[in-house]
């Protein structure tokens, strides 16, 4: 049969075609609601208008120093106004913004900095003397260094000293830099939507931190879909519990935009502080990783504001939550939404969708059922678990353990100078997550472990999450993180290392282990069953991924399990 | 300032890029809701599991009839499954979905099967008679024609008579052609998201149809902007009053599956019909053009159900709402969000989008607020107005009259072999809308013309719209039209044709006839007045689109005015 190819026929132009940019969100909403309250930070109120303004004249400064395509600039600060426009203004001028954890230590900064050539680098006040010691080490460490521009952000809820030690130190003054660009600056979308937006750093639960580049398109795609997969739309208000350098707020930073809603910062996030910005400024949309979820719900009652006033919708991700945590919340009448994703993925991308036939389930049923990493978003466009042996999928049987792979739109670009992690991971057309999951009959998958926090006992595979929700579900648990301990008879054996809820009566250490221990052996099979509980608090990340290497490296000062004490 | 330029250098894979298709919607829809009901049409209900395999099937049959890239297939249908259907299943063959408008006449189908090349008529049993017509007019015209492959679709609804007859002349069944297809056919994404995904033709308000090439890409972008636009989630319920072969349903097809929502299907729609709907499968969302609105307002007591049951979102466009329709539909309890596009941008991709502070203001107030066109979604990049002379934009003072221009993303691909037509609507790097607007000090801009129905009486243009829009609110007419009539003295003057609402006293046209111009007189300058009015049916396009060509045809008919009566 003739093709008429006609129909194809017509070419791209300048009326038809652009790149795909959540830049041109900002845009929008200072056009549609310029007098709308854009970001709120303590008393600083900024509207939309004043906000597109900000971002042009951030650009338009870098712009006037020559920083444009290729560049990177690094911003390290916790969820400030100014880190919001980061995620415009530096794109704006073409170049890639780099958000750096402030949580990390001087060194690990200092490679950041020098790996990604970061030519500006913008600092919160309180964190200038982290800055400072990090370029100083990356200064010794290579000859070929150069300093970058250091811009100081101040704040007024932080103590002077610190911003005036910075300005003797020679940094600019943040606010000072945006009047030395133009509000109106010409801002163009970049060329190709493939080109780089943003460069995030893994967290410290790996060894050597590597630099995820995303790109203009998947961050316009990610932050429509996020918002399409919430419910969230025109107007939201969005408080700022997730730190927006963890992989640029799940790219919420720019959804917020794209909806016209309302920023709301917090530099400290307290229960009390989540509790009071609900009320206070009818916050309708959160994320927060499930120990921070934990915390909302163990807080004492006079830090709390229960019942709530009004529907609060929440996402969380970066582990899976204990069915415990999902139930409380559900009963303190927040609205739940369970997502899964990595840095790699912009962010969560997939999710477990509530279908209304689960209403009528029994409550513990329901958890269990929404404690699974679900199905992909809308933005992904393919999902699948996958035998590692094989790569041929596997049996959606709930039992069968493969690998999590992902292919679409909203997957990075690829790691910053790393060809070899960029081919293992983006081997036979997928991206290999690393995690191990089952399919469920429903479709549904669900994360069993990372595949390097999976415990091998005499060869038995188990799921260290597993024994975790169980942990959760002991009345006197807070947090539970269960890792590989080296045993002299099996290899390995799971060590359990646990927070006690306010008000245990802690008086019988060893009364409450043996009653752990029996709880666990209701519940689980006999090898699965820590061989050690060891009580204190837990190393996490800035984003509250609890660190288990630094947990594996415990267990080896313990050094091995000697005699099987079950 | 050296540039790194390593942070660009991550070319795509097969992991992390793909083409934008809302087919990725349907797969989707089938993975995490199969059960759910995607189409219910009558007693006929098909799930999201039953769809996507129908699709697929579909996709197959026509494959293996060598259908695919660079075809095109027609569908003349009214909305019924099949016609959704089509739009996942003819783009997942690779080929162009061409809705055709049922209410055309032989010759106008005949024009635009030979323009496109169709290669497939899938028509509906009760418009089989019409495609047999134009296939034997397009026949008799072209002497290369070949007959094109020929389904009908049946339906119980209709006269099994219709159906005896196409199978009689040799048609193909629609379902016995689904079940020649494979129902686990692996369609695969376009290679080139710029691929041609439909075609549609303009409807008759102008002289010769212009066939608009979309494109996989747009209908993606345009299927997301529009659920967000409209706060449109999960499991949306969708009333098809709109044609969805009317610029494929404004995108809402793949916007439903996207959603994992469900269609209620219509064959024909009555204010009885929308408001039963509406009641039974508790519809939350229909579309529909101001004068379907105008008659679900003036429905009889006895066809409607009110107060409704429950929210019902409305989506208007095609005209201007006069404000008295849009304040009664408010009244009712319908919220309307008012949206004004073209077949040429996908549909509605502007809004008049709504702010909290404008409940405050009086109720026609806010109707005239809302009655405007508003702003760009969130899915095109640019939108202005420019003077016509200059290229310039008008100054935002709500009274300098331009031309409505936009670019972005969901703006056609071009019209099909019409090079003249789309070097004029994309000059200057800029879609060309032929409509004539102002812009508001608030950045809202509002339509006052088609440029071609711009009244120029006196050397001084007149809006046929603001007309119109004070007509609507006089208390004994339904609908208005007013175009130009030639006029001796004036060289064009303002004609009103109206249609009056039920129970009104006829008896007496003269002085209903001098209550109108009383009215007029009352209300607008009087050059603006229309020297006549005349009564009766007005003539409409499928989509409801009142065909002022038609009207000024009958104005020429009438001859000239000879003297003003004023």
């Amino acid at each position: 049969m003739a093709v008429a190819r006609d129909i194809d026929d017509l070419p791209k132009n300048a009326a038809n075609y652009t790149a795909l940019t959540p830049l041109w969100f900002v845009e929008r909403a200072a056009q549609v609601h310029p007098t709308r309250k854009s970001i709120i930070h303590g008393s600083r109120h900024y509207t939309w208008r004043q906000t597109y303004q900000r971002c042009r004249r951030l650009a338009s400064a870098l712009s006037n120093r020559s920083i444009g395509l290729g560049n990177t600039v690094a911003v390290i600060a916790p969820n400030i106004p100014a880190l919001y426009e980061a995620h415009f203004g530096i794109p704006m001028a073409g170049a890639v913004l780099n958000t750096v954890n402030t949580r990390l230590n001087a060194s690990t900064v200092a490679f950041l900095l020098g790996h990604s050539s970061a030519e500006v680098v913008i600092v919160d006040q309180d964190f200038f003397s982290l800055a400072e010691e990090a370029l100083k080490i990356w200064s010794e460490k290579n000859k070929t260094f150069r300093p970058p521009i250091l811009i100081v952000i101040g704040d007024e809820n932080c103590d002077p000293k610190t911003l005036q030690y910075a300005l003797d130190k020679g940094a600019i003054e943040y606010e000072e830099f945006l009047q030395s660009g133009d509000p109106e600056y010409a801002w163009k979308p970049p060329e190709d939507e493939w080109q780089s937006i943003a460069l995030g750093y893994t967290s410290g639960t790996t060894a050597s931190p590597k630099g995820v580049v995303l790109h203009h398109r998947g961050a316009y795609l990610m932050s429509l879909s996020g918002a399409l997969i919430w419910g969230m739309s025109e107007g939201a208000v969005y408080l700022w519990t997730l730190p927006m350098f963890h992989c640029n707020g799940w790219c919420y930073t720019w959804t917020v935009a794209a909806l016209c809603g309302t920023n709301i910062c917090l530099r400290q996030v307290t229960a009390r502080a989540v509790y009071e910005a609900i009320a206070k400024y009818k916050v309708t949309h959160f994320s927060a990783a499930p120990v921070v979820l934990n915390t909302i719900c163990n807080a004492p009652a006079n830090e709390t504001i229960l019942p709530l006033p009004h529907i609060v919708n929440v996402t969380t991700a970066g582990a899976a939550p204990p069915p415990s945590v999902l139930s409380a919340m559900s009963q303190r009448g927040f609205r739940v939404t369970h997502t899964y994703g990595l840095s790699e993925t912009f962010g969560p991308s997939t999710v477990c969708a509530w279908k209304p036939e689960w209403e009528s389930l029994p409550i513990e049923t329901q958890a269990r059922l929404h404690a699974r990493q679900g199905v992909r978003y809308i933005g992904l466009e393919g999902l699948e678990v996958l035998n590692t042996k094989t790569l041929k999928p596997v049996p959606a049987d709930g039992k069968t353990v493969g690998e999590i792979v992902m292919r679409g739109n909203v997957v990075m670009k690829g790691y910053l100078k790393n060809p070899k992690a960029n081919e293992e991971s983006f081997a036979n057309g997928w991206f290999h997550t690393g995690d191990l999951a089952v399919k469920h009959p429903d479709g549904y998958m669900e994360i069993k472990d990372r595949s390097k926090d999976i415990i091998i006992s005499g060869a038995e595979n188990i799921s260290s999450v597993e024994i975790e929700n169980t942990l959760y579900s002991h009345p006197a648990i807070l947090e539970a993180s269960v890792v590989a301990r080296p045993d002299e008879k099996w290899g390995e054996s799971p060590c359990a290392f646990v927070t006690l809820k306010q008000g245990v009566d802690t008086s019988n250490e060893q009364l409450l282990i043996d009653d752990i221990f029996k709880f666990c052996r209701a519940k689980m099979p006999a090898y699965w069953v820590p061989k050690s509980v060891i009580f204190g608090p837990l190393p996490k990340t800035a984003t509250g991924k609890i660190q288990k290497n630094l947990l594996r490296a415990r267990t080896k000062e313990l050094g091995p399990v000697k005699i099987s004490k079950l």
